[in-house]
């Protein structure tokens, strides 16, 4: 079989930069570093920074002493509160683009904007952003939920960072009728456009496309929709380990991508084992 | 014949006010008023208000005295500050709308956006909106447009106040693909879009349309462009004189409507030609 490798595919500069704050945090000798959550969607990673000392715990409530890496994909306003009200040691990770939409989020707010974030409800950078309203909003995912956004004076929008451009434009153009002044911020990192551009041509070309990151991750479960659409022979894999080869023909050319968050090792030993390690 | 006149043919707000504060003027006993343009884009007014001693001339330059009533459709910066080098009287009858529109223009321009005006590049209210911008703008009056637009930075979109309601989402929807931050103001007027609601409704169940109003008048012409989409017998006419009965069956079901700056009588005129004056 002959696999291609996707350019992009692998770890977004939010994402190389998170790691590399919290292994740094580690190589200080403290031994009382934490993450609110996992500090990114990708198991793997996470199993190596709990070996290197970096422990993700579910509430900021549970820690009196330490370390907290705020994660790649944001901390709620009121768990940063609560972390510096337990004078805890913050080192900021925060992806700069997640940022950078809660930044747009509060001024929009402020400006008297009912803030729509298009994203997933339940994802925690959409969680993040929106911790930043202190006015109305709302979490738009499909084109199908805009129906149910009443006229508003100002409707302001913003994307979870990670979203389809195809999906947002979509949504932003159907919200342009609910409101006589809408503003729009397209927060979608441009490493996710070029990343699902790539991966939607490589789908079209290849016999399968194998989709690698974490089941938890958005950005990966999105990029493997995305192939699916093009390519039915899709399949969302975590590990090298979860390949199953009745998936394909011997002839068959293999199209790979992987989310943001996936590393670097995890893609080559999945390589390495569609190719029987003659890559 | 039947005929049935939609419920919105006629004046809007904006022009009843501005011929309201014309013939107000006329009362004053001064014979030294003028417009720049025709006050509305209906020659049958325009006439008559010459006959009250309004007389619109082509520029400001050909005057030294009197007063200038601004017209509805909105003055250029630059006329109105030669108007006020010139310390000539002014009365204000520009439509508050498209004052509105003035002043989003002025403020995106301000705030760094490049100014899109979606309209008819010729027609004086365009003119008058772009003159309040500083910075860079552009006017857009189709979807195929759009595609020469280069991606900005920051993309502030207004519409020109009598635009179809259908052109403006489908031209700022395009937009979004252009810039990383857009502020859309819908200025159409609500008159314009209820209008042509009722008029496409209208053309749907009568056998032909007769659209009234000025052969100048750019609402007029996109209704008649609206109804022709709809139902191809129809016809954009000025006053009752130019219906030609060849284009009716006896047996037909004739709908009428009319631009913004139709008066009533000559909308009377027309349906009393067509019912034999059995209305």
């Amino acid at each position: 079989m002959k696999v291609v490798l996707a350019k992009t595919a692998g770890f977004c500069y939010g994402v190389k930069r998170a790691i590399n704050i919290a292994f740094d945090a580690t190589k200080k000798g403290s031994d009382d570093i934490y993450t609110l959550g996992p500090i990114i969607h990708n198991p793997q990673v996470v199993e190596k920074l709990k070996c290197s000392g970096v422990r993700p715990v579910d509430s900021v409530y549970s820690l009196d002493t330490g370390t907290v890496i705020l994660r790649s994909h944001g901390v709620e306003k009121n768990d940063l509160k609560e972390i510096k009200n337990r004078s805890l040691s913050i080192i900021d990770a925060t992806c700069p683009f997640v940022k950078k939409a809660q930044g747009y989020a509060q001024s929009l707010s402020v400006e008297g904007y009912k803030v729509i974030v298009v994203g997933d409800a339940d994802h925690p950078e959409v969680r993040s952003i929106l911790s930043y309203v202190s006015g109305e909003s709302q979490i738009i995912s499909n084109t199908e939920e805009v129906k149910k956004v009443k006229k508003t004076t100002k409707i302001g929008v913003i994307a979870q960072t990670t979203q389809s451009i195809d999906n947002f434009i979509k949504i932003a153009s159907e919200l342009i009728k609910k409101s006589k002044e809408i503003k729009i911020f397209n927060t979608i990192c441009d490493t996710t456009t070029i990343r699902q551009l790539e991966s939607i041509e490589l789908a079209k070309k290849v016999d399968c496309m194998i989709i690698i990151g974490g089941k938890n991750s958005a950005n990966t479960k999105r990029l493997a929709l995305i192939c699916k659409e093009i390519n039915p022979k899709s399949y969302h894999i975590e590990v090298a380990q979860d390949i199953d080869f009745s998936w394909f023909f011997p002839s068959d050319v293999i199209g790979v991508t992987a989310g943001a968050s996936t590393p670097d090792w995890v893609i080559k030993e999945v390589v390495d084992k569609l190719t029987g390690g003659n890559n």
